[in-house]
C-alpha cells in the first residue's frame, strides 16, 4: 500500500469531504441516484462498508478528520461558527500543521468551519472566511479552478495535501430562500450570486427516492429527500470535475483518495445523533497503485479518526511526541494502508452542536452492537437551528400537533427523551428501537462495552469521563492519579 | 462626580477585584474580621450595600467587569482556563481597547482569566499569563512594587486605569497542599516559593468566625470559613499597599477606586449560583473629590455591569456603535457618577463555570424580590472542581452519607434539584428557601419580572433567550426579526 520505494514520484493526498451526506450513492446500494463520478472513484478503491464519522456535528467532525482527535480532546466541542464559537486548542498539532512542518504542502477549497488559524494553517486556503461559501463550496465550476490554480503552482518535488470541503448537500433554501431551493438562483448569474455553467442537476420525483427506514415516510419528508437528491449531483459532479483536474495536472497516478462526508444526514435520528443512523456513512478510500474494475468491499470498521493515522501513514511521518494541558497525546485511530482486517470498534464522541445544544454523548460500535452514554440525559434531546426549519422536521411538529399518523419509527416524545444508557443489536435491530443497556442478560456485554469506552475515554483525557454522576479531579494531588469522585446527585 | 473642568489634573481609575471574597469586611458588617485598608477606603467612598456580581464565575465575570456585556453576549460562557477554554468574542470592544484607543495607559497585575489577548490588551502586564499567579495575585509585596513600577512609568499629561486582581481569598492549600493552607509556604523564601515580607497573617478562631447563614454551621465549615479570613487579611493589606503606592505617586487626588469582587464566596450557595448568596457581593467607590469621614452607604441597586459605564463617564468617552454577529451593541449598566438613586434591578447571567457544568441561569434582582430561571433544571446542579475538595462541601457528602445532621438549611438533594423557575423575597426568606414562583397570588409579579429579564436578554441578544421550551431562529428569513419557536419537547 505505497508508492513503489524506487519511484521518483511524490506521494500526494486528496481529501473529499461531503456536508451532511448519507448512503445516498450508488456505491453503497442506492440505485435510484445517479451518482457516477463518486461511482468511478469507488471503482478504483476500496468502499468501506463499516463507516462512522467520530461525532455527528460538523466543526467537531471536522477538528477530528484534521486532527485525529476526539472534539473532546482537541477543543472543537460544538459548531465554530458565530456565537457559537468552539475552537480547537492553540496547542493541537493538526495535520495540516505536521504536514506543512514536513514539508509537505497543504490546500484548502471550500468548507473549514474549524480554527483557530494557527492550529489548522493551510498554504492555499480558499474557504468561507475569504469568499462566499457558496462559491467556494457549492459553485463546482469556481472549485474545478481553484483546484486546477493549486495543481499549477505545485513544484513536482514536493508533496502535497489537498482538502476540498463541498458544501453540499447541506440543505439550501429553506433558511434562506432568496437562493433557491437548492441554492441554485446562487448561479443565476446575478451580481455576486455565482453562476455555475459545469452543473447539470438531475431531479428526482418524491416519489421515487429511497427513504431511509429512520425517516419518516410522509410527502414532505420525500420532498425533502428528493431536494437532497439533487443536491448529490453537484457534489458529484464537482468530484468528477476535481479528479479531472488532478488527472490533467499528471497527479492521478501519485494521489491517495479519500472521500467521506462530516457527519450523518439531516433528518430525525440523523445528524446531532450519535446512533447508528447519524454516525454510520460512506467511505471511499482509492489508492493510485491499486485500480480495480469494481469497488472492493471491505466490512472492517474505520472511522474519521482514522484519517489523520492514514495520511501520515502515506507521506512515512510519525506523530510527534507532545502533550496538551500536561497529559500525552497518542492518536487512538489506525492506518489504513495496514491490515484492518480485524476491526470492529469505532468510538464516537459529541458534545454540543449549538451552544445552547449541550448534551454529551459518548458511544462505541463492536461488532454489530452499539452502546450510547447519554449525559445530560434528564433533558430533552437538542433540536438545531437548521434542521429545525426543515421540511422534514416542521412535519413532525405538525403531525404532532393535529395528532395525526407520523409514519414514523417513534413519537416526538420518545425522539425527546433518552435513557441514560441505549444499547442496540443493530443487526437484529436496524432501527435502534429495543434497548438492551437494563435487559439483565445484556449486562456482561454491556460492562465490557463500557469498559472499552471507559478506557478510550482515559486514553483521550475527556473531560466528561466522569459525568454525570462524579466529578473529575486532575490537578494538585491528584494530577498524577486522576479520579472520578462521586457526587451523590441521584445519577 | 468629576474632577473639576479647569484643572489640568488628568483623571485615573484603579480597580481592585478581590477573588471569592463576600461580606467578609468591617465596611459591611462584619465585626470579627480586621480589614482596616479597605475601612479606610470605604471612608472615602460609597459603600453599596446593593452590589451584585451579573455571574458568579470567575471568567465570565471578569469579561463582564471588563467590557460591561454579560457573558453571554461577550461570548466568555465559562472559565478561560486550561480545557474549559472560553474566550470572547475576537470583535468585542473591551474596557482596555477603547481606553488604549482614547489614549489612556493601561495596566493590569495579578489574575486576569479572561482572553483572546486582542480583545483584552493591557499596555502594562503582569499576570498569570506572565508570572506564577501566586508571585503576581498573592505576594502583596511583588504586587506592591509592580504598581510602584506601573505609576513610576506613568507621564504625567496622561491617563491611566490600573486593574488589580488579587487571587485572595480564593483558597488555596486544599488542592495544592504544597503551598499550605493559606499559600503560606509560598512565602517561605524557597527556591521560586517566593516571599511576602509585607504580610502580617491575621488568624482566627473557627468559634469567632461569622457562618453566612446560607452555609451550614459545622467545625468543618469554620475552619473552611477562618482559613478564608486569615487570606482576607493579605488582600486588606495588599490594598492598603497599593493605595499607598498610589499615594506617594501622587495619583490619590486624581484617581476614581473601585473595589469589588468577581463572585460569590466559595461555599454551599455563594459561588456558581445566581441566587442572592452567591451574587450579592461588596463594591465601593471612593472618589478623590468627595473625601468623607465615615462611608456613605448606598441602597441603589448596583452590578458589574455597571463598571465600564462608570470608567467610560469618569474619563468622558462614548461607548462606539458596533456590531456583533451583524447586532448593534448596547452597554445595559449605568455609570455611577450619574443619579442611580431609582435604581432598584440587577441582572445575572450564567451558562457554564467548567466546560462540563452546563446549566445556564438568568436572574434579575428587583426591589428585594428575585427571579432565577434554571434552563438545565432537570439535571442536577453541578459542583466545581475547586469546591468539591473543600473542606465545606467534603462536609456535607459525609454528613449527608452518614445520615448526620447537616445543620444546614438545606439538603444536598435540594440543592441538586430545583425548579425551572425560582422567586423569592429576600425581605421576608432571606435564606432564599420559599419558591414563590408557582404561588398564584404571585402570577402578576412574576410575568412582570419575566417580561423585565425577557427584555434585557432581547436587548442583549442572549443566544439562550428561547430555551428550554423553544429553538431561537436569527438568521435568514428571521434575520430581522428573530423568533423564537415550540420545540413541542414537553418543557
Ligand atoms: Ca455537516
Ligand atoms: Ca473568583
Ligand atoms: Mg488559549
Ligand atoms: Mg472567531
Amino acid at each position: 500500500y505505497s508508492l513503489s520505494s524506487g519511484s521518483d514520484i511524490r506521494p500526494n493526498v486528496l481529501v473529499l469531504v461531503a456536508d451532511d451526506l448519507g448512503f445516498e450513492l450508488n456505491a453503497y446500494e442506492n440505485n435510484v441516484i445517479k451518482t457516477p463520478n463518486i461511482n468511478d472513484l469507488a471503482d478504483r478503491g476500496i468502499v468501506y462498508s463499516n463507516a462512522f464519522t467520530t461525532v455527528s456535528s460538523c466543526s467537531p467532525s471536522r477538528s477530528t478528520i484534521l486532527t485525529g482527535l476526539p472534539q473532546h480532546q482537541n477543543g472543537m466541542y460544538g459548531l465554530h461558527n458565530g456565537y457559537h464559537h468552539f475552537n480547537s486548542f492553540d496547542e493541537v498539532k493538526s495535520l495540516p500543521f505536521l504536514l506543512h512542518e514536513n514539508g509537505i504542502r497543504t490546500g484548502i477549497i471550500g468548507k473549514k468551519h474549524v480554527a483557530p488559524e494557527a492550529v489548522y494553517p493551510f498554504d492555499f486556503a480558499e474557504t468561507e472566511e475569504n469568499n462566499s461559501i457558496l462559491q467556494v463550496g457549492r459553485n463546482i465550476t469556481r472549485m474545478k479552478e481553484l483546484a486546477k490554480q493549486f495543481f499549477s503552482m505545485q513544484l513536482k518535488n514536493e508533496s502535497f495535501l489537498l482538502y476540498i470541503g463541498f458544501h453540499d448537500p447541506h440543505r439550501c433554501g429553506h433558511t434562506h430562500p432568496q437562493y433557491g431551493e437548492f441554492c441554485e438562483k446562487f448561479g443565476n448569474g446575478d451580481y455576486r450570486m455565482g453562476k455555475i455553467p459545469d452543473w447539470k442537476p438531475d431531479y428526482y420525483s418524491p416519489d421515487d427516492v429511497i427513504v431511509p427506514p429512520f425517516v419518516q415516510d410522509t410527502p414532505a419528508s420525500r420532498k425533502d429527500i428528493s431536494a437532497q437528491y439533487t443536491t448529490i449531483s453537484r457534489l458529484d459532479q464537482g468530484v468528477g470535475l476535481i479528479i479531472n483536474e488532478l488527472k490533467q495536472a499528471g497527479f492521478l497516478e501519485s494521489t491517495l483518495i479519500l472521500f467521506t462526508s462530516d457527519n450523518g444526514i439531516p433528518f430525525p435520528n440523523g445528524r446531532t445523533n450519535l446512533y447508528n443512523s447519524g454516525t454510520a456513512g460512506p467511505f471511499i478510500l482509492a489508492l493510485p497503485v491499486q485500480k480495480h474494475k469494481q469497488a472492493v468491499v471491505d466490512n472492517s470498521y474505520v472511522s474519521l479518526l482514522d484519517i489523520t493515522p492514514t495520511v501520515l501513514d502515506w507521506f512515512s511521518i510519525t506523530y510527534p511526541q507532545y502533550t496538551l494541558f500536561h497529559r500525552d497525546v497518542k492518536l487512538t485511530g489506525k492506518s489504513l494502508l495496514k491490515d484492518i482486517s480485524n476491526s470492529d470498534v469505532a468510538f464516537g464522541s459529541h458534545s454540543l452542536h449549538e451552544v445552547t445544544m449541550y448534551y454529551p454523548m459518548r458511544s462505541v460500535h463492536k461488532n454489530g452492537l452499539l452502546l450510547i452514554q447519554n449525559l445530560n440525559y434528564l433533558m430533552p434531546f437538542p433540536i438545531d437551528q437548521d434542521f429545525y426549519l426543515s421540511l422534514s422536521f416542521q412535519d413532525l411538529l405538525n403531525r404532532t400537533q393535529t395528532g395525526a399518523d407520523l409514519h414514523w419509527s417513534k413519537t416526538l416524545k420518545q425522539y425527546y427523551q433518552r435513557s441514560q444508557l441505549e444499547l442496540f443489536n443493530l443487526t437484529s435491530d436496524p432501527l435502534e428501537l429495543d434497548n438492551l443497556a437494563y435487559k439483565p442478560e445484556y449486562h456482561n456485554i454491556l460492562t465490557d462495552m463500557q469498559t472499552l469506552l471507559q478506557q478510550w475515554q482515559n486514553t483521550t483525557w475527556d473531560p466528561w469521563r466522569c459525568a454525570p454522576s462524579g466529578v473529575l479531579q486532575d490537578s494538585g494531588a491528584y494530577k498524577l492519579n486522576p479520579t472520578c469522585l462521586p457526587l451523590l446527585n441521584g445519577l
